[in-house]
């Protein structure tokens, strides 16, 4: 960024030596929005929270509080209170947009495009920042191994490489427009390796080895950080035992010290509090004194900072000098962003009126939306379809705008497209039958079990008895009389995200049940998936003609799905994730180490092979999986050499071509196996990708150079080696469908 | 042991010095008996493994070869073609009994009882002795948190204290009668950590922290080598990336380093072979310099160490003062073991025929299969049955001899008591009504997998349609006519065991399908399971009135569960396993480290606690839990003090009372939390427990003392930490029903 009007270093150091103890502690304290609503009325969350007036007064930065001018009032008031008049920072969830909101991030991930989701993460950024948010809790990019955990919805996906390139991006988009004050500063999280909680289990144990954890989790924090993010957010889970709000190996040893990051370390939501949860701290004294000897510098929504930081310092427990440092930290943020010239940069009514779900953001998100739709089944070619045809849009998303998923804090349903309104671009009125059919989920037990839903919120997503019956009567008849049937079935929103993990990753039952007592009637059935992680669809996989996966798929959702369904979109999404087989084969990842009685190589055949015996190894469809409406046919693998010196580049060029008759774009994806090191290493890792363009009936060739740092791995110090030998490099369209050439390294 | 009439070091030394290099890679060399049923005949294996006729006949060790005649006869060949006469080393799987076969030790686990289990270990080597066998790869001790993984068969279960208690009995019951050459030598394994692969699968990849590692996995290991066991077996899995049997930092640095371990340590099955499989060496040459380098002595199975030693030593890539040291830990054992004196020792026709399945044997193993079974279930007190009931008894289970399990290798079903037999002993014939129901085994793919059963043996497993329809058809009438089904469901033995990983964990849809069939007759219904591992028995348990966990229960497992049934015996197995509400709870045990948001404490309720949506996060039946015919009340916990100092024991009773007319065995459990300490804890751990009479009618004061070591626990540096501090001791009749007392340590 460019210093522009910002403050000297040697002004900005004053202003730190001139502040009060607790001016600093303040500043080290992060709120949220209902302590700020209006003056007078504060004291209430205050008295919960357990912390003086005076805290709230001089509070560094608010959490999740929206919109130009809401954001621009309480600066003004808050200013006003701190005696050096220092703004506040706003800080907010903007995780997958703003109020335009794009698909999900695991769906973000299955676009392979890493380049279009920095443009999309940019305009995001530029819709935040109009309305009052100077720093957004993104990218998150934990890689994520097991579908049952919730959180994947907020992921990129299993891949630390494909995450890592989507942490750069994302980072890059958010950031871009800083110096204009248009853009925001990201807050990547969760660090580190939240994605690897035990048994899926929101919040649980992680626990891993060192090569596990440089090899497979911290690359991609590390890319954003490389790409210049300048907050970091802890993990809510202990890492080896160790809490990592206070794991000094992490975020001292590792972050600070190996890593050389000198930005803002902030907690998760009351993760400070929660070390005396976790049995780490006796209390928040102990607490507080823990988190900031790992030099956690902003206390997010607990008390701890704001009513220990003193008494730590007047004991001797920490020092004033430590104090300052942190102080330091969240004051170069403000003024990085410009906020000691102009508290209400980049603010603006009229800006955020035009910004927010204006045409060219919609459209943007409805490309992205396209993208990230996954076609996982074609049978004989059912889709595109023909908009002549009389069609049956059936589920309970069939006319919903629900579209938004868990995590889109800021984003409105009502603004949403729905897949009714998008079909109706294509259908005419009588050609269209729609029916809900039946609800999401089948049991209230779940909803009941969430305590902030009203028995009658909860009425509204389980019908009773008498409408599930009409539901289904009607979705018959609808699919009767129709020449084909689209349905729309998945997970209610509440089900995925945070908190929100799952031992069955099926359908619910009445959804499948309506999907057999439909695939009887003999129609063909286009199955379009909404949900926020893979699902186990092995049963309703021979019930189905054609299988879209479109996660939660955003504000333009209904418009992209119809684009993809009647062909003016060609599907280019990827998987990020793999999707099991069953639930019993948690965590699954294509990128598994290589045991020593692998089921894949020959000499092992019969039991005594790393197996299940009653299910596959296998996903039911693998890790960089998708179709099109192209086969693209891929060339030979063309190695500028099959030995290279170690340290050297390698050239790789492979020929696309598209022989049918639509435009396509094309995800060729370069995996590695080393075939011998001092670490076992997976089958295969996939090392770099590109998505292009092969148009109809055109041949492309597509280049890759192999750096060095593709043929490392880590070791058990954390160290990067690369070791000389034989190695193969595979290619293809997805992570099973590969072809191989060898070559080595000397 | 007693020195007796072994060679004096001087002696053995002096045999060492004088072996040609040959001979001494030969000592390193396990070969199976196949090599050598007849002097003639070993042409075929030996060509098959690559290796020449020499290093067969200088082979120091035969695996799986049993029988006083046929260990004896190939004791004299083998002895005539060795230069110096050494006598080979006959190893065996003697893993839960040779011939007297007791239940697995998943069951034998849930005896609870480990001076029970020392004594069953300790007829089992005298059978196996008698029979020519000097060691046994015996105890496995794997702690075993997911029930997807079919070798939780062989571990006593899923806790480390527990499981070290059983190791260190098991140790000394199978060494005991050394010096008499009527014991065995134990060989402890998976050293190390094996139990722990990852989702469950056999032979995947472990990967962990080092607390994790030496708190929760290494203890049971331990246990056993401060026992005396004198062989460790290396574990098939790759931990933190490296293949066990070849990893220094496991082998090296700690068992022979920081544990001082110089016994022999030997490969499993092929398993240095497999560092080639798991991209870890090379080739023969490479894993053979690897798991040499690793002090692994010998090479259990293929032609690695026979054809590679020399080479290796030629090129001065290993030493020859390495190899020596290998082989004195070799010729070691076999001095031990009174070999050079005597090398048919212990071994005798007669003995063995007087021993195997004698009186005292069956009767050792019923009582330890009746402390095996685990009442899950016993509504209204239906169990004990009156025995002038008709009773239908009903199930695969119900007339078969196939209770031994998948690991009994020198077992003999046709030596095995039926459950229809056990029964028999109480019911008149006329009132016993069995059917067989069902198959164990609905689709045939499973077995056809295995790749080593003829369509012969799948057709017996699995039966026709018709044969299906009048098993079915028998069962329902059977049960009509009865007053009481007893039905007898599970695993058939190849579903578990090694290689027999499973996703589902379910009973079979077929025998589910025919318990709902019988449980709509309105008849009161007895389920027993046979099964090799924690099924989900979720979706049974409502439609049944009483359960037993049965396992497998080995030669005396008919007599045992009647004796159960009809009230003979008093149930008095504890789980030593959690029983999974779900499959995608796995992994799941109860000492999980406390998280930051756990569901137990009352602050955080509703979403965003650390808990599945659609299921409980707890087992259906939890670890140490299991009924009785008598309910024991538990007094007050007594603590001598509340607080004590650092190093200090204390001493805690506890009175209990049975108030019931049966005489009963009683497990009291102790379990501890560490309220706050540097590595985060689990909300509570095993750390004492005594199985008790307490006769009906009748009190007892049970006492523990509870000693430093126990309120400790392990750093990611393998150190042992006792921090001062708030602790919480629980104690109660298991992990869930417990009563708690606070001590302070200072």
């Amino acid at each position: 960024m460019e210093a522009g009007n910002r403050m000297k270093e040697n002004e900005l150091r004053s202003l730190l030596n001139d502040l009060s103890l607790e001016e600093k502690i303040g500043q080290l304290v992060q709120l949220s929005g209902e302590f700020f609503k209006a003056d007078d009325i504060s004291i209430g969350p205050q008295q919960k929270l357990g912390i003086t007036q005076r805290i709230v007064d001089l509070t560094g930065s608010i959490l999740n509080v929206a919109g130009a001018k809401v954001t621009m009032d309480i600066q003004k008031r808050q200013m006003e209170k701190q005696p050096h008049h220092i703004p506040v920072l706003f800080m907010s969830d903007v995780i997958y947009g703003y109020k335009t909101i794009y698909p999900i991030p695991l769906g973000l991930g299955a676009t392979w495009n890493p380049e279009l989701i920095k443009k999309a993460f940019n305009t995001a950024a530029n819709e935040a920042a109009a309305a009052g948010n100077h720093v957004t809790f993104a990218p998150m990019v934990d890689v994520a191994h097991d579908a049952r955990w919730g959180r994947v919805l907020e992921s990129p996906g299993e891949d630390p490489f494909l995450n890592a390139s989507f942490a750069k991006n994302m980072v890059e988009g958010l950031q871009e427009d800083l110096v204009t004050g248009e853009g925001q500063i990201a807050c990547v999280k969760h660090f580190a390796a939240y994605g690897a909680v035990e048994a899926g289990r929101e919040y649980n144990t992680v626990d891993m080895s060192q090569s596990n954890l440089f090899q497979n989790y911290l690359p991609p924090y590390k890319a954003a950080l490389d790409a210049g993010a300048k907050i970091v957010m802890t993990a809510l889970n202990s890492l080896n035992g160790v809490p990592v709000t206070a794991n000094k190996e992490i975020l001292v040893d590792l972050l600070r010290k190996k890593w050389g990051f000198d930005g803002v370390v902030i907690s998760d939501y009351a993760s400070i509090y929660e070390l005396i949860k976790h049995g780490f701290a006796s209390d928040e004294l102990d607490a507080s004194q823990k988190a900031f000897a790992a030099t956690v510098d902003i206390d997010m929504k607990s008390s701890c900072y704001a009513n220990n930081l003193e008494p730590l310092l007047k004991s001797g427990r920490i020092s004033e000098e430590k104090i300052n440092k942190a102080t330091w930290r969240v004051l170069s943020i403000k003024n990085e962003l410009g906020l000691f010239e102009d508290p209400f940069r980049g603010i603006s009514v009229e800006k955020e009126k035009k910004r927010i779900l204006s045409r060219g953001e919609r459209l943007l998100a409805r490309r992205v939306s396209e993208e990230s739709i996954v076609m996982l089944k074609n049978k004989d070619n059912i889709l595109p379809l023909n908009s002549s045809l009389k069609i049956a849009l059936i589920g309970p998303y069939s006319d919903s705008q629900e579209l938004l998923g868990m995590w889109a804090v800021h984003g409105n349903s009502k603004d949403t497209v729905s897949i009714k309104q998008g079909f109706e671009q294509y259908v005419e009125k009588e050609n269209l039958l729609v029916a809900k059919g039946t609800d999401l989920i089948d049991d209230s037990k779940i909803l009941r079990e969430m305590n902030f839903l009203s028995e009658e919120q909860i009425e509204k997503i389980v019908s009773s008895e008498s409408v599930r019956k009409s539901n289904e009567k009607k979705a018959i008849d609808v699919a009767t009389k129709s020449d084909i049937v689209v349905m729309v079935l998945g997970e209610h929103t509440l089900e995925s995200g945070e908190a929100g993990s799952k031992t069955n990753l099926h359908l619910s039952k009445n959804q499948r049940l309506l999907l057999k007592k439909i695939s009887k009637l003999g129609k063909k059935i286009v199955l379009v998936v909404i949900s926020g992680r893979p699902l186990v669809l092995t049963d309703v996989e021979p019930e189905v003609d054609a299988i879209l996966e479109a996660w939660f798929p955003g504000t333009e959702g209904g418009n992209a799905i119809a684009n993809i369904v009647f062909g003016k979109a060609n599907p280019s999404g990827r998987l990020s994730m793999s999707f099991p087989y069953d639930e019993g084969q948690e965590p699954l990842y294509y990128n598994q180490l290589v045991t020593g009685r692998p089921i894949n190589k020959s000499q092992h055949v019969g039991r005594y092979v790393s197996k299940y015996i009653d299910n596959p190894n296998a996903p039911l469809y693998p890790f960089g999986y998708g179709l099109s409406y192209s086969q693209i046919e891929y060339g030979e693998i063309v190695l500028e050499k099959n030995k290279i010196k170690l340290g050297e580049d390698l050239r790789v060029q492979i020929e696309l071509f598209n022989n049918s008759a639509y435009d396509s774009l094309e995800t060729v994806q370069v995996y590695l196996n080393d075939k011998v090191a001092s670490v076992v290493q997976p089958e295969k890792k996939l090392i770099d990708f590109k998505k292009v363009h092969v148009n109809a009936k055109s041949r492309v060739t597509v280049d890759f150079t192999i750096k060095p740092n593709s043929l490392s791995f880590f070791n058990n110090n954390g160290e990067r080696l690369i070791e000389k030998g034989a190695f193969t490099l595979l290619v293809g369209r997805n992570s099973v469908d590969l072809a191989e050439k060898n070559f080595e390294v000397f």
